[in-house]
């Protein structure tokens, strides 16, 4: 039982597999391979666009080279307060952009306000040789706070944002957790609502290590531009096939929202057995596979004794994550222990 | 059959054995897990000494971050012209240190001649304000023409570098090679000769993507450095286990250098059935598992003819690289095909 | 007439005339000239300490100089959310530390509010792995709505800054006017609260584009590295001369204080008399020479009609800034006009 | 009596009464004053070509912005071995570019031999991701060892380079002195030849701090990201308008090319005296106000014994650098002294 973080969970045997089976002879190096090619196309089907995508390992170099090409050196990047770009990524988007600024912005339950939004476009000029200029708005779909933005939401930030020249990075660690939770096409959750670079995650459902830096058409453009990033970051792995054989698993036949779809329904149940409780109730809404809930001290201290694994969160809350693999079982021994 | 590089061939199964049963239930995130830490202590004892290690997934990321705690912005990183971090990795030395430059030796076969090294250091003074300065000296082992430096040649240049002050960065993407080659210990072709951080890759030799960043004792204060560097680059994988596993097996039981004998032998067949063939002659001595050789155009047309996957090198040879892998019988087919 | 900066004022003609009698045969290069050894013997006595010292040609090249040697480039810098650095500098802070990361706090009238510190250290760990440690608070002396810190409101924000490990910036661009508002020693100001490095501008209060970066001894010891990164930067001068001649003879019999004295009579002249007017309120306490007011429509008219030279502030006030050579003549020419 | 440096030399008065004359009430901050438009104006004259420009203080910063501009952070530049922004910058290209490599290049005379030139652009792919693509040449005139390119040694690099793509820079700390040596217009020896970005010196020719960045239309179109540069470094001075004052008495009734040419005719007589003496011979053609000359041991022993000012040049030679304000006397007490 271990509801620390999605990272902490093993990969789905399936993604294993498909390792083995890519495993097979020799193949071209550096994303040239065969494999890539077929995950490229399934990407292409599932977002119902044309696109360029690469691969990385990590979030974290996922978001920052996306940011690499969308802001220049001497730009800003407007993201919510606690953005994980913000928060914890060591700096990885001003590294990778050159100094690029990343600009706070508030809003309850880590969405951005759409005021804190106009307010610093507002403050910010993009034409003022003194100033630095904003040039991306970044969002987190799923948000830090477990939730998931609406397609209304979503516009009412990305509007006003498009319509002041900026360009839009959508961080999605959880994409498939919200894709889950919204219910809708991949396509109306990203490039539909005006996401020029989508940051693909994997690994946090189901998956090793595998990530996916999407350009939709708007900036395909700079793919060229990435893929140099890309190499330069040490990103370009040799031996990509095995990174694309795992997108390949996760992505047939609808695994990747089958897992999310679990994930989800494990952190649902979890979240109502505990906000039932006495002295308990939820920090944020749970739109996804992470739960905050502020808990009574007894009910606390009895999930520790149990070892349940989970976070003491900055805002006061306790973080559950649950996972494509937790169980029925393990939330009714939570939710049992938690009673007393 | 394929000689273009020993990063299109595939991985040795015990590795993706290893991969398979790391997937175990639930691990520590970020290279906290129980095989992390058992890796660290097999390099500990192969090594004889103690030391710190962070894993990562591609050479040119292990050089980078391991020169960036050796090198500050404004200093100087002296290497072969022609080593790997000069000419291959798209200036990821420079990205990582935040500017460093890089000042190209010069030296035959690939290995730094010591005159270039004395005359280099002696021309760039360490205490001028306007000339930057020179930190480290990078060593590539085996070289970028397949060479291994003898213990003699290796401290012939890393003797008047610490004596200048400089850092040894030893560029170990094929180190099990060069330790096959010279039958030596890992410690006597590393930190016994000097070498202060040495990246040791696996990937060439049988790994999916594995590559060691390996801090000596003379620089192990840097290890807080480092990690907060491979964060702040995406190169702090969540799952980490996954990494750890492929080089608790392939160091487990001498595999890694059993895997380098074999790869060594077949470049050595390879190597001597071309050389005798008229009209060819090796460009440079075959120390480890790559061929440099200038064929007569009717070997290379009955070899391109064959299929056999080589690269027209830069310098007018071909270059063919031996895997853990290659089969005699490969060997054979390409030698019956030279001889037309 | 013209209130719009500071920076728009004339140079006073002494520090021509300094200028002049510098060059006066041959000099050696970059700093090493008797009139440099001479300003660092006089800062030396103002300061009453050691001191090191370096000269630049404006204030963004000093704050940024000074924050790279106190920031790493995966560090954090905390200042107030207008400060200059964050706000008017292009990413200079983040360009010249290698991309560290500025967190923006609030605080009314331009001054960090205490609890804003104390709330940003606590939320941001030193030691974790994943989040961008604080390193520096930078503190703007005036500040951006020209308001000058009490030695106690100085106290109030270094000693749980000092006591969580960070080292101190001031950005004195103009510290001169805050010195002339407090009434105490410049010693008092900086390192006897605290400061670990100060900016200190001559520019906006005299001089023709001179501004000094001073090491109090505490970080003394990096002197040789900010001489590297004033170099490596384009900042160090051929003819450094000049500009220390300037500093010769803006510090010479006190100069610099009798400007700044004046520059804020003015202003206090020019705040006095509008802040009476009908609709019109100070937005801001005028501690120097900086007035932000907020005026009714008909002034605001009938001083645009005047062509008295003032900013639209982004607060919605009104910006005059007061320079050494404003006279109470073109104040009478405002106030004047202002009544209508 | 002093041939360190012309950056030891004083500046010319008329420049000094230039920034005096400029020191008249108030003036619009960071460039947009009358006296920069002057010198803008100047300039498009004497260049025969619209142009953008803007100033600096130090020719380190002029070569950084410029290159900054030209080329991006994961490309080359190719310049000479011995080039000032290789040797003597400390990195501020790198610095500045945010990491670009430079390439020395070898060639007589620390003139690039076209072969260097174009060895390099074929060992170098530009359109392989692992590579380096190199993208600007950077060409010194007058060059490190005080040599002038003719206009057919200019074509014989830059036709090459142009074709290749690379856009081209000029460092022309000593711009004047080369055109008083080959006796041509500036348009010939700039944009006429194919010079993209021209960093035009004063400093080292009779002015205190004056630089320029030149863009010649083919660059044109960089000038609103130069001016974002030059803030961002600290280059862009509130009062900039004594920076232009020197520009505009330099360039007035062709002042700047008497002081060159007074200068250069100082550099041959010098050069023409010690060359005759026994066991002395110029090291490199005299073809400024350089002279880099092996002195006999009693030769060197009589000079330093009169405290002639002069420095041992890496090579083994001696340099003596000229000034606009070297005197005949001056001369001929040196070769007085040299004869014994």
């Amino acid at each position: 039982m271990n509801f620390l973080s999605d990272t902490t969970a093993p990969a789905h045997p399936d993604l294993l597999a498909a390792m083995g089976a890519a495993n097979d002879g020799f193949a071209p190096s550096y994303g040239a391979d065969p494999v890539s090619a077929r995950v490229r196309d399934r990407l292409k089907d599932l977002f119902e666009t044309d696109l360029e995508v690469l691969f990385t390992v990590s979030g974290t170099a996922s978001n920052a080279l996306a940011l690499s090409v969308l802001a220049e050196p001497d730009s800003m990047i407007l993201c919510h307060d606690e953005a994980h770009i913000q928060r914890d990524e060591r700096g990885a988007p001003e590294f990778f952009t050159g100094g690029a600024k990343l600009l706070p912005l508030h809003g309850a339950h880590a969405k951005i306000a759409p005021d804190a939004l106009t307010q610093a476009l507002a403050e910010w000029p993009d034409d003022f040789v003194h100033a630095t200029p904003p040039q991306v708005l970044s969002i987190s779909q799923l948000n830090e706070s477990g939730g998931a933005y609406t397609r209304d939401e979503l516009d009412a930030l990305i509007g006003p944002a498009k319509e002041a020249g900026l360009r839009i990075h959508m961080d999605g660690a959880r994409f498939s957790n919200a894709l889950a939770a919204l219910g809708c096409t991949p396509a109306e959750m990203s490039w539909k609502r005006g996401v020029d670079a989508l940051c693909l995650g994997a690994t946090k459902n189901g998956a090793l290590a595998a990530e996916a830096v999407i350009l939709f058409p708007t900036v395909m453009d700079r793919f060229g531009k990435l893929q140099a990033r890309q190499k330069r970051a040490g990103h370009m792995l040799p031996k990509m096939r095995y990174v694309a054989a795992q997108f390949d698993a996760w992505l047939k036949d609808g695994l990747w929202l089958d897992l999310a779809r679990a994930a989800n329904a494990s952190g649902r149940r979890l979240a109502d057995g505990l906000a039932t409780l006495p002295g308990c109730e939820l920090a944020h809404p749970c739109d996804g596979n992470e739960v905050f809930i502020r808990l009574s001290p007894e009910v606390a201290e009895r999930l520790q004794a149990l070892g349940a694994g989970f976070y003491a969160w900055p805002d006061g809350s306790a973080r559950f994550v649950a996972s494509w693999c937790t169980t029925d079982a393990e939330i009714d021994a939570v939710l049992k222990a938690a009673k007393g």
